[in-house]
C-alpha cells in the first residue's frame, strides 16, 4: 500500500484514498482549499426529525448534503464512499457508542435504508484564517482541535434535543475581529463564532480538558473564541438516544470535493 | 368589522388580522419592514420528502420556519394562526386544486398531522429596493407581481420534482446591478435573481401572460429580472401529486412579525 504523506497539499481524493486505505490521522491542516464535512448516518424512520433538527440549529448543523436512503456516494465527491473514506467511526446504539472503526461496510449492510447527513465543519475556514496571518494554533501543534459541551440549548425537533458542542480556537486580541469576520464570510460550515471570552458563561468548566479532541494550544494573551461545531449531532445522539447510528470520530472529517470558496456568503 | 387601511404602514399583526376577518388582497406593498412568506402544509408521511426538497432547492425554498405536525401558531408570529391568517388559501387533492377559501379550520381537522412549511418571498426585498430608488412597478400599479412556470429543473428529492417557478420585475439598466446586489443580501427570501433577460432563455413564452399573480408592468428600456419564487412547492405539488395538501394563494402571502433586516446575510 502506498503511503500518501497527508498534508495541505494532499487533493480530496488522495486523502479519501488514503482513510479508504487504513490511514487516520484528524483532518485539519489537509486539502488546502476544499470544504470538509461532519458525517451522521440514521435510519430513515428518524430522517426527518434529524434533519428538522439541523434546519432549527443551523449554526451546529449547516447541513451541505442529505443523501437518498440507501445511498453512500456524495454528489459533493463524485467516485467516493461514504463508508471507507472517512479515518474513523463510531458506531451508536441506543444512544450509547458501542463501537469505533474504520469501515462500516459491515454494519451499514445491517440496515437498507440509512439516510447519509453530510455537515459544514469549521476546518474549512482554518486555511483562510492562516491566510490571514491568523495563527491556528493546533494545526501547528499537529492536534485536534479541542471541542466542548456547552450549556447552550439547541432547539428541539421531534425526538432529537441537545446542548450544542463548540469547537475553541486561541486568538490574540489584536485578531479576534478578523477571526469573527473571516469566519462569517462561511455560514454553511458554522460561520461565525457563538461566544468569544470567558468559557464559563457556556458551561465549559475547565479550558484545558475538552470532551472531544486534543487538549488546547493556548498561547500568553490568547482569547479563547468557540465556534459551533458538527460534533452537536453526537451530543443529539447521546442526549436522545435513537436506536442506531453512525458517525464520524471528532475531528476526523469528510473531506469533499467543494472549493471552500463555494460556501462563502 | 372594522375596516383596516392595508398598505406599508399596517403592522404585521393588524395585517393577519385583517386576512382574519375575511379581507384578501396580494400582500405587495403591505407591512413594510417585515419578512413574508409562502406557505404549504403537507401530511407528516410526505414531510421529510419536502423539507428535503426544500433542502436541495433553497433558492425557490428557504425555509422560514417548520412548525411541528399539528401545530398552526408560527413562532415567527406568536400569536398568529396559519389557518385563518392568510388572505387566500388553496387547497389540493392529488395534485389537482380543489378549492380555494379564505379559512381552512374545516380541511385541516381532517387531518392531525399537518406539518406546515414557511418559505421566504421576495416581496420581503421590495421595500429595500424602493428604498434604493428602484421602482417595483406591480406595487405602484397596485397589482399582483407576475409569477411564471420555467423550464429551470429543481433537484429531486424523494416523491418531490419539479421545476421552478419565477417572479418578475422589469428594472432600468442603470439599475439591474443595485437590485441584483440589494436582493442578494437577502439569501434566505430568495436572494439575488436565478436569470436576467431574454425569458425565452428559461422558457417563459409569453412574458405578457403570467401563470401566476397579475400582468407585468413593463416600462420602455426595462430588463425583465427573475427571481426564484415560493410558488415552486405548488409546482411540485401539480407534479408530484401528494394526495393532499394547503397553500397560500399566489401572491396572497403569511406575514410574519419577523424584521426583514434579520434575513440579511
Amino acid at each position: 500500500m502506498e503511503h500518501i504523506s497527508l498534508d495541505a497539499s494532499a487533493s480530496p481524493a488522495q486523502a479519501r484514498r488514503a482513510f479508504r486505505d487504513g490511514q487516520a490521522r484528524p483532518t485539519c491542516g489537509i486539502a488546502r482549499g476544499y470544504a470538509q464535512a461532519n458525517m451522521i448516518s440514521l435510519p430513515k424512520e428518524y430522517a426527518f426529525d434529524f434533519l428538522l433538527f439541523a434546519q432549527r440549529n443551523p449554526k451546529p448543523c449547516p447541513i451541505l448534503e442529505v443523501l437518498d436512503a440507501g445511498s453512500y456516494e456524495p454528489k459533493i465527491a463524485p467516485g467516493a464512499d461514504i463508508r471507507t473514506d472517512i479515518g474513523r467511526y463510531r458506531i451508536w446504539r441506543d444512544g450509547e457508542l458501542a463501537d469505533t472503526c474504520d469501515d462500516i461496510r459491515d454494519v451499514w449492510d445491517e440496515h437498507d435504508d440509512l439516510v447519509t447527513f453530510l455537515i459544514g465543519c469549521s476546518f474549512t475556514f482554518e486555511f483562510p484564517l492562516m491566510d490571514a496571518g491568523i495563527p491556528v494554533r493546533h494545526i501547528i501543534a499537529g492536534a485536534n482541535v479541542p471541542m466542548y459541551d456547552t450549556s447552550i440549548r439547541c432547539a428541539d425537533a421531534g425526538r432529537f434535543s441537545s446542548t450544542m458542542v463548540v469547537s475553541m480556537r486561541g486568538i490574540q486580541p489584536s485578531q479576534v475581529a478578523q477571526a469573527a469576520r473571516i469566519s462569517g464570510r462561511y455560514p454553511g460550515v458554522h460561520g461565525a463564532p457563538v461566544w468569544v471570552g470567558d468559557p464559563a458563561g457556556i458551561g465549559i468548566g475547565d479550558i484545558a480538558h475538552p470532551d472531544y479532541g486534543d487538549a488546547p494550544v493556548l498561547e500568553p494573551g490568547d482569547i479563547p473564541m468557540f465556534w459551533a461545531c458538527g460534533v452537536t449531532p453526537q451530543a443529539a445522539v447521546m442526549a436522545s438516544r435513537p436506536p442506531f447510528a453512525i458517525t464520524h470520530a471528532p475531528g476526523y472529517m469528510f473531506i469533499t470535493d467543494v472549493p471552500d470558496r463555494q460556501y462563502m456568503a
